[in-house]
């Protein structure tokens, strides 16, 4: 928990879904919680929220809800954000703070600082690696960005917009992690889009295998609990955000694969042409970083 | 939970590790349990099977173990089975029945056939899909097989040792499923063996972009419950054995990763050339089994 009064005293969150229902849950649960306005195109979102007591008010647009607030969280899929940067500029105040939850930068920074630069001058963008194959309000958690990393890419009026937030997550329990938008996507790629990619690949290779009837009569529904439902669960999010997610980051998720490839090759050049031992020392080498360096 | 007595009064576990030791403590869960006899080499694994009542007595051999007993489980590494069969050959009842949990059948199966068959006569070799990246009887749970899927592979004396054997794993909670054992070793290089391939190559990728020191400052280890650490988590069971299930599998892996490189490749391209409306579309496709067809 950071020191210092909390920065923020009204907050408005566009997009009350997972991620931003979430973030509402978890301020609310603040010692001295802010006045939180939420935009949401669900009713039925808006209600749930009402009833938690994570929302105090929705506005009917996004530029009303950001009238007179210190921060404003955009909780929208990230294609979607600069429309949302469109409808909101003119109504902030000079001292507003804005931050987005989108798990690509790259393509976000370039649209921000060609166009909206001077009108969102206070920016940092957030990224908190927490969510869920879920969607939706129901699904929020007020205890989600807890002992998460949230990283933190500025994209302008740095010093202005970059501590406040560090404190915001902070106080929520996340660890923060200052980060370029490319080296953010790079990262990214590597923890987060490529292990997608390769439940999508695992996913459609099964059900081609089973489609053509392979293994006559197996149940391959009902497998539970091992490492292909474990894989196969991260396929579960929605793939229309996931197409945008990938496609906006798709520079560094093929670098990572080519590098993932080269990966497999190793590994098949030993099993192909290795013996058992040497399969044997590959593999502790290879698990070695576990719980060193690397999780769990 | 199938009708008729359960047919073992007296049952040997070779190996109270964790599957042998999980076996132990879901057959003493049953309402009329049998006796249980094993073997271990490790003195504190001996200690708490006692102490759990999971094992009435642990004998010093595995021959000596099996002396008077109606049902064989070897619970050892795959590789290490057929030295088991040596071990024991002699010392059988003629109607005691005899079962492995090898998660490899085809060479297994070979060894078998052509040294084993007269010596091991009644004998269907077991495959529960379950298990933990932990290990020894500590990290053992009577409950680990109950609504898992347990491969049943006849070797020899396919009518008295299928049924009895699939009785127990019933009895147990698991639905069974027989197969030859080149379809058996089919389906798990898609099931299981696969999905560790796939781990350990996004681990040491992993490992070696941190080595670069390519995003200095990030704490690669501290990532919890997303989708790295779900996957890196598939890669924490013990190399050794790893080695040994993926060597003995090789050829059925090394097809599975050559169908999975196809629908890499199907994935690139569309990222390279495709729009986000084409990637929607494939991911869409793609996700769709899910639920469905495929878990979860």
């Amino acid at each position: 928990m950071p020191s210092g009064a909390f920065p923020f005293r009204k907050v408005a969150i566009l997009g009350t879904g997972l991620m931003g229902g979430s973030l509402a849950g978890a301020l609310k649960g603040l010692p001295d919680p802010p006045k939180i306005v939420g935009t949401t195109l669900l009713p039925e979102d808006r209600k749930l929220a009402m009833e938690r007591g994570w929302v105090d008010l929705f506005a009917d647009t996004n530029g009303a809800a950001v009238s007179g607030v210190d921060l404003v969280v955009i909780a929208v899929p990230p294609g979607a954000v600069p429309q949302v940067w469109g409808e909101i500029a003119g109504n902030l105040l000079p001292e507003a703070v804005v931050t987005d939850l989108s798990s690509v930068k790259g393509a976000l920074y370039e649209a921000y600082r060609t166009k909206f630069h001077t009108l969102l001058p206070l920016y940092t963008s957030s990224h908190p690696m927490a969510g869920s194959e879920r969607t939706g309000i129901s699904s929020a958690r007020a205890t989600l960005f807890s002992d998460r990393t949230v990283f933190l890419t500025p994209f302008g009026g740095e010093e202005d917009s970059l501590l406040p937030l560090d404190h915001l997550w902070k106080a929520l329990g996340a660890k923060t992690f200052r980060v370029s938008p490319s080296d953010h996507d790079g990262i990214v790629a590597h923890i987060s889009h490529l292990p997608h990619v390769l439940s999508y690949c695992l996913l459609t290779l099964a059900e081609q295998v089973r489609r053509e009837n392979r293994y006559p009569g197996f149940d391959w529904k009902t497998q539970k609990g091992g490492s292909f439902s474990d894989i196969l669960r991260i396929a579960r999010s929605s793939p229309q955000l996931w197409a945008d997610i990938l496609f906006q980051n798709r520079r560094a998720i093929l670098e990572a694969m080519d590098s993932f490839d080269h990966q497999m090759e190793l590994l098949r050049e030993t099993l192909e042409n290795g013996g058992s031992e040497n399969l044997s020392r590959l593999l502790s080498e290879w698990t070695a970083p576990l719980s060193e360096t690397l999780p769990p």
